[in-house]
C-alpha cells in the first residue's frame, strides 16, 4: 500500500512530517510518497536511517500557507504539494492522501479532484468526542450547518459506518439529538428528520438529549455542524477550565505528579476531538486524511497509520453501499 | 408587599411550602397570602410560630398534579391553587406569585391570566449556568426553538435586564453564539440576527464560540432555546460524571470530607441553572416566580425572597421600556 504524504503542510513542515513519514513507513509497512520540493525534502531524508523503511520522493515546487484563501490558493497554485498528493490518489498511484496543510485547502483538493460520494456537498466531521463516552460517535461537528433531513440522514450513515468499522460495534445505535424524547419533541429539522430515521434501515433509537451525549445512550449521535460545533468547543473549554480548577485545588494535597497525571487523564477525556489530531474526510470519494496543523512526527505517523486502516477497511467503498442502502429503503 | 404562595405546588406541598413561606415571612419582612384548601392550610399553619410573620390564607379547593395536560387542567380546574394564586396579582391583590407547581401549568396559568409582555409569545427561560462564568447568562436555554432574528433579540434584552439588574453589571455585553467569531459566519438564524443586533442599541460585541461560554466573554450569550437546552442538558450531566470520576480517583488519597466538599462544589458550579432552583418567568406581564418542584422550605423562601426582588426591582417595567427602546431604535 502506498500513502502520499504532503512533506509541505504543517506548523512543523517539512522536518516533523519527514520524520513521521519515516516513523510511520517502518513501524506500518507501508510506502510512502513525499510531495514536496525534491531538494528540501532529500535533505530532510537525508536526517534518517531509512532501513526498512520504503520512501520515494514526488516533486512538488509550491505550497499552501496558513491563512490564505483555499480556493483561490489552489487556482493559483496548480501545483501545490496537497494538489499533487491528491492527484496521486485519483491517479490510482497511491492509496491515501495524508495533509496536516490548512484544512480548507485540503478538503477543497479532495473534493475538487477526488470528488464527494452520493451527492455529499461536502465532508462530514464527526468521531468520538468525549472520552466518557468513548462508544460515543457525534456527527457533525462543524462541516455542515442549516442541514436539511436528508443531510442528517446522511451523517447518521456516516457515523454508522464509522462506528462499525473503527469501533468495532456491529449494529450501533442511532440517536437524533434534541430537547425531549418522544418523536415530536425539538425543533423543525428534528420533527421532520424523525420519520425519514425511522425507515431508512438503521439501529435508530429515537430523540437523545444533552446529557445522554454523555451517557453514552446512543453510539452514533446526530445534530447540523451547528450544535455540534459548539458543543465540542463548550466541552473542550470546560474541560481545560475544570483541570485548571482542580490542579489549584489539589495543590499542596498531592504529590505534584500525581495532580498532573489526574489533570492530563481529564483534559484528555474532554479534549478527545483535539487528541484524535484529525481523521478521514468522511464522504470524499478517496482516502483523505487530515492531521492537525501543529502535529509533529508521531502525530504525523498515526495519521498515516489512519489512513492505511481507511484503505483495508474500506471505508469509502462500505459507506457508498451503505447510503445506497438506505436511499433505497427510503423511495 | 404581598406575595402570593401556591401552597399546593411541589412535590412537598403543603408542609415545605407553609414552612418556607413562615420563613421567608419573618426574614424578608413581606406579606404571604397563602393560596389552597383552608382546612388544610389552617392545620399546617398551627405547626409554626407565627410572631413577626404576616400570613394570611386565600381558599382554593383545587390544584394541578405532576403529569396532567397544562392547558387540559386549566381548563377543568378553574379554581386550582395556582390559578387563584395569579389571579391576586391580576386583582393588585398580590405584587407577585411564587409555584413550585408543574411548570407548564404555572406558566399556562401566568400566561393566560397576567399576559405577556410587548408579543413575546412564550416566556424566556435563562440565567447563569455556569459557576466558573458568574457574570454571564445565557438566553434561551428550552422554552422557545426555531427563533426568528427578532426572538433573538427579545432574549437578549431580556438577558441585558438580567444582567444589569440582577447580576449589577452596568453595561452587559452581548455575545450570538456560533461557530466563528466574523460576521456572516454560522447558520442562517445567526447570519440573519447579526446585523439586526448591530442596530439595536444593546452592547453588542458580535459573535462568540462555544468555549467563550466557559470564559465569561460575554455577559448575555444569546441562543435558541434548542442549542440552550441541549448545552445545559450536557453540562449538568458532564459535571456529575466529572465529580464521579473525581470522588473515584481521590478515593483513599484524601479525607473524605474534602473529597466531598470539591465534588460538592463542582457539582454546584456546572449545575448551576439547578442550583438556582427557579426564577422569575421572564416577559410575563407580572412577576411569577417558578421553584424547583422538589423545593424544601429554604428553597421556597429563596423563591419568595427572588420574588421581592423582582418586584422591588420592577423587573416587569423595565423589561417593558428596554424592549420599546430596542424596537424603536430598529424601526
Amino acid at each position: 500500500m502506498k500513502i502520499a504524504v504532503d512533506a509541505m503542510g504543517g506548523d512543523q513542515a517539512p522536518e516533523e512530517i519527514v520524520k513521521g513519514s519515516v516513523l510511520a513507513a517502518r513501524e506500518h509497512r507501508v510506502e510512502i510518497a513525499l510531495v514536496g520540493p525534491v531538494e528540501i525534502l532529500e535533505q530532510e531524508l537525508a536526517k534518517h536511517d531509512r532501513a526498512n523503511a520504503s520512501l520515494e520522493i514526488v516533486a512538488a515546487d509550491e505550497y499552501l500557507i496558513e491563512g490564505e484563501h483555499p480556493a483561490f490558493a489552489l487556482r493559483t497554485k496548480r501545483n501545490a504539494s496537497v494538489v499533487v498528493a491528491t492527484r496521486l490518489v485519483k491517479g490510482g498511484r497511491a492509496d491515501a492522501v495524508v495533509s496536516a496543510g490548512p484544512t480548507g485547502g485540503v478538503v477543497a483538493a479532495a473534493l475538487q479532484i477526488l470528488g464527494s460520494v452520493e451527492e455529499i456537498a461536502r465532508p462530514v466531521v464527526g468521531g468520538p468526542f468525549l472520552g466518557f463516552a468513548p462508544n460515543t460517535v457525534m456527527m457533525d461537528l462543524g462541516g455542515n450547518v442549516d442541514c436539511r433531513p436528508d443531510q442528517l440522514l446522511d451523517f447518521a450513515i456516516v457515523g454508522t459506518v464509522y462506528a462499525r468499522k473503527l469501533l468495532n460495534i456491529e449494529n450501533p445505535t442511532v440517536g437524533l439529538l434534541s430537547i425531549g424524547a418522544e418523536e415530536g419533541k425539538g425543533n423543525e429539522q428534528n420533527r421532520e428528520s424523525y420519520p425519514i430515521f425511522q425507515k431508512c434501515g438503521l439501529n435508530f433509537i429515537g430523540n437523545v438529549e444533552g446529557n445522554d451525549i454523555v451517557s453514552g445512550r446512543a453510539n452514533v449521535i446526530i445534530c447540523d455542524g451547528f450544535v455540534g460545533n459548539i458543543l465540542v468547543k463548550f466541552c473542550e473549554a470546560l474541560g481545560k477550565t475544570i483541570c485548571g480548577w482542580l490542579e489549584n485545588k489539589l495543590n499542596g494535597k498531592l504529590p505534584e505528579g500525581e495532580i498532573k497525571e489526574m489533570s492530563d487523564s481529564l483534559l484528555m477525556a474532554t479534549n478527545a476531538a483535539d487528541a484524535l489530531g484529525g481523521g478521514p474526510l468522511w464522504a470524499v470519494d478517496g482516502v483523505a486524511v487530515v492531521a492537525h496543523s501543529r502535529s509533529k512526527s508521531t502525530e504525523i505517523a498515526r495519521a498515516i497509520a489512519q489512513a492505511k486502516l481507511a484503505v483495508e477497511l474500506d471505508l469509502v467503498g462500505t459507506l457508498k453501499s451503505e447510503l445506497a442502502a438506505a436511499r433505497k429503503k427510503l423511495q
